[in-house]
C-alpha cells in the first residue's frame, strides 16, 4: 500500500510500503477515507524535533474497518470509524479515569504495538488498529461524503479544543480567552461556546482565522500579542482578566499570553503541545490563584460526546479544513501548513 | 503597645510601639485575644529571605473590636473578630470571584494602609484593621476560652488547608496524598476528609504529626520521600497515583513530590508558599495531564463555611497548636518552630 514517511525535516514522501496485517486477535485494519495533517506534525517537518531515521507519520484517521481480530467485539468489518491520535483499551484504570492517553496498555501510530505487529501511521492507505476495541469509535449508520470533514475533527483537534475548554473548567457566562488560531484553537472557540461562555476572545492576527473564529462563536477579536493583548483582554473582561484561558499553541510565549491573561483564581486550560517544554512561572501561579490544567488530550472519551452535535451541525469543526489534497501529494500539503496558507489539510488516499 | 518586631534572622524581640488609632473612617481597632507564629515567618527568622530593616511581624489573629471607624457597618465594639491573614475590601471585582487575596484595594498585615495610616502586625496587643467591614468575620454569641484555638486557625492554616483541598477539586471517594505535616498540612488532611475523601495518606516522618494527623482522618502514613514515597502512595492507590495531591510545604523538592504522586489527570492543590520559585516541569503535566491549581489562600471567603463545624467540634483543627505562650515569649516561640520543637506556637499578649 502507498503510506506517508518523514526522512528528515522539510521531506516528507509518499512510498509504497507493507501492506497490514492482523496479528494479536485484537485488532482490525481499517481502510482509510480520510486523514490529515496535524500542527505538531510540523514540529519534525521544521526540524525543532529530530527525525533519526525514515519513519511513517500521521495521527488522525477516519475510515472504513475491513477486518478484525477474532476477539474484536466492538467494531465489525464495514464499519465506519473514527480513530483518536494514539491507541487505548478503553478499560485500564487510566481510561477509566477519562485519561486513555496515559492507558497503561496504549501506544502511538506510526510505531510499534506492544502487543506485537506495528501500528501504522494515519496518512496512508490503511492502518493496522491495536486494541480495536477500545481505539476505535464506531459512527452509526450511513455516513455522508460531506460528515467526513466533522467527523476527522474527533480524531484530534475538535476533541484536543474540548479538552482545553474542560480543562479550564469553562461554564455558562465565562469570559473566555483563547490563545492560538489554528485548528485546535478554532475547535476551543467551538468548545467554549457550547459550554455555555458568553465572552469568547479569539486571539488571533489572520483575518481569515479571525472570521473563522466569528463564525465559530468568537465574541471579540485581540490581534495583539504580548503586553498589548493581555491589556486589550483586560479591558474586555472588566479590568481583571478572562475566567478561563485556553492555551492552544505550545510555546513559552503562548503560555505566557495565556497565564498572564488570566483573572486573579481563573484557569488555564492548555492543550498546546509544550516544545521544549516552558517551565511554569509557579511563583506568579502562586501570587494570582491561576491554575494550569490540561495536557495531551484524551480525545477518546469526548467523541460520543461530541459526536451527536457534529452530525447534526450545531457544531461545524469540519470548516477549519481550508485545502484538500490526495495523499500522494501528502508533501504539498506539509507544505501549505508550514508556510500557513493552510490552516489544516485533509488528505484523500 | 507591646508588639512584634523581626530585625535580622534569628532576631525577634517584642518591644514598646505606637498604639493604633482610627484614622480612615473604614477601619477598626481590635485587642488581639491570641495571635500566632506562622511556617512563613520562619523564612526571614531563617534568613531564607532578607529582612532590611526592624519590621512588625506576624499575620494571623482573633480579637475583640475596642473602636470602629464611623463607616464601618458590620462590625461593632465587643463583636469578637477573626482576622484572615490579609486585608480586603469583601466588594471588588476579585473579591466577589472568591479571591479576596487578590483584592484590588487590599494589603498585608505589618505595612503601611494603602488608604492612610499603618495596618499592625499580628503578632501584638492591639491591631489597627484597614477596611474592617471587608476583612474581619464577626464570630456571633459568646466565644469560650477554650474555643480560641480553633477560631484562630480560621485565621490562616485552616482556610489554607482547606484552599489545598478546593483548588485541588477534592470530593467524595476520592484518594487524596498530603504534602507537608505543618500545621497547613494537618489542616489539609482536615479539610481532605470534611470533602469527603476515603483514602487519605499523610506523608510525614514525624511521630507525633502522624498521630495527630491519623486523628484528623488520615487512613495512611507515608514516611518516605521522593522515589519511594512516590512508590509508597501508588501502591494505596491501586498502581497508578492519588487523585488529588495537596501541597503544603513550598519547596521545589515537595512540589516534585506532590506532582509525581498524582494519578495521570490528577490535580495538586498547592498552598505551601513557593520559596525562591521552583518552576513547574510543563513537559511532565502535560503528558500526564496533571493540573495545578492554588496559590495564596483567601481564606476570608471560607471563614463563614468553616466557622460551624469549628464552633460545633465537627473539625478540631486547634489541635494544632502544641505549645502556647505569652506574648512577650515570641522569641522562644519562633525558636521552637524553627526547630519543629513545636507544631505552632499560640501567643497571648
Amino acid at each position: 500500500m502507498r503510506a506517508t514517511l518523514i526522512h528528515g525535516p522539510g521531506d516528507i514522501r509518499v512510498e509504497t510500503v507493507p501492506d497490514p496485517v492482523l496479528s494479536t486477535g485484537r485488532d482490525a485494519i481499517v481502510r482509510v477515507v480520510a486523514a490529515c495533517v496535524c500542527g505538531s506534525d510540523l514540529w519534525p517537518y521544521r526540524g525543532v524535533t529530530p527525525t533519526r531515521e525514515p519513519r511513517r507519520i500521521g495521527h488522525e484517521f477516519v475510515g472504513v474497518a475491513e477486518a478484525v481480530g477474532e476477539q474484536v467485539e466492538r467494531v465489525r468489518p464495514g464499519d465506519f470509524v473514527i480513530a483518536p491520535f494514539y491507541v487505548c483499551d478503553g478499560s485500564c484504570a487510566n481510561c477509566r479515569n477519562g485519561v486513555s492517553t496515559s492507558c497503561l496498555h496504549g501506544g502511538w501510530w506510526g510505531s510499534a504495538d506492544r502487543e506485537g505487529g506495528f501500528a501504522d501511521g494515519a496518512q496512508g492507505e490503511r492502518v493496522r488498529v491495536p486494541l480495536a476495541d477500545g481505539t476505535l469509535a464506531v459512527v452509526p449508520g450511513p455516513v455522508a461524503d460531506e460528515e467526513v470533514p466533522g467527523l476527522l475533527t474527533l480524531s484530534d483537534v475538535m476533541g484536543t479544543g474540548h479538552h482545553a475548554a474542560v480543562s479550564a473548567g469553562v461554564g455558562p457566562g465565562d469570559a473566555v480567552a483563547v490563545v492560538g488560531d489554528g485548528a485546535v484553537g478554532l475547535c476551543a472557540v467551538i468548545a467554549a461556546k457550547r459550554l455555555g461562555a458568553t465572552t469568547i476572545i479569539a486571539m488571533s492576527r489572520h483575518p481569515e482565522r479571525q472570521a473563522l473564529a466569528r463564525e465559530f462563536g468568537a465574541t471579540h477579536v485581540v490581534a495583539e500579542r504580548g503586553d498589548a493583548g493581555i491589556e486589550a483582554v483586560r479591558e474586555l473582561t472588566g479590568g481583571i482578566g478572562a475566567d478561563r484561558v485556553l492555551e492552544c499553541v505550545g510555546t513559552k510565549e503562548s503560555m505566557d499570553q495565556a497565564i498572564r491573561s488570566a483573572r486573579p483564581g481563573g484557569m488555564v486550560g492548555y492543550v498546546g503541545v509544550p516544545n521544549g517544554g516552558p517551565e511554569l512561572p509557579v511563583r506568579r501561579l502562586f501570587e494570582t490563584n491561576v491554575g494550569v490544567n490540561g495536557g495531551v488530550a484524551p480525545v477518546r472519551g469526548y467523541i460520543e460526546e461530541l459526536l451527536p452535535d457534529v452530525r447534526s451541525g450545531a457544531i461545524r469543526p469540519g470548516l477549519v479544513f481550508d485545502l484538500e489534497l490526495p495523499l500522494e501529494e501528502a508533501a504539498e500539503a506539509y507544505a501549505a501548513m508550514d508556510e500557513r496558507r493552510a490552516v489544516k489539510v485533509l488528505l484523500r488516499p
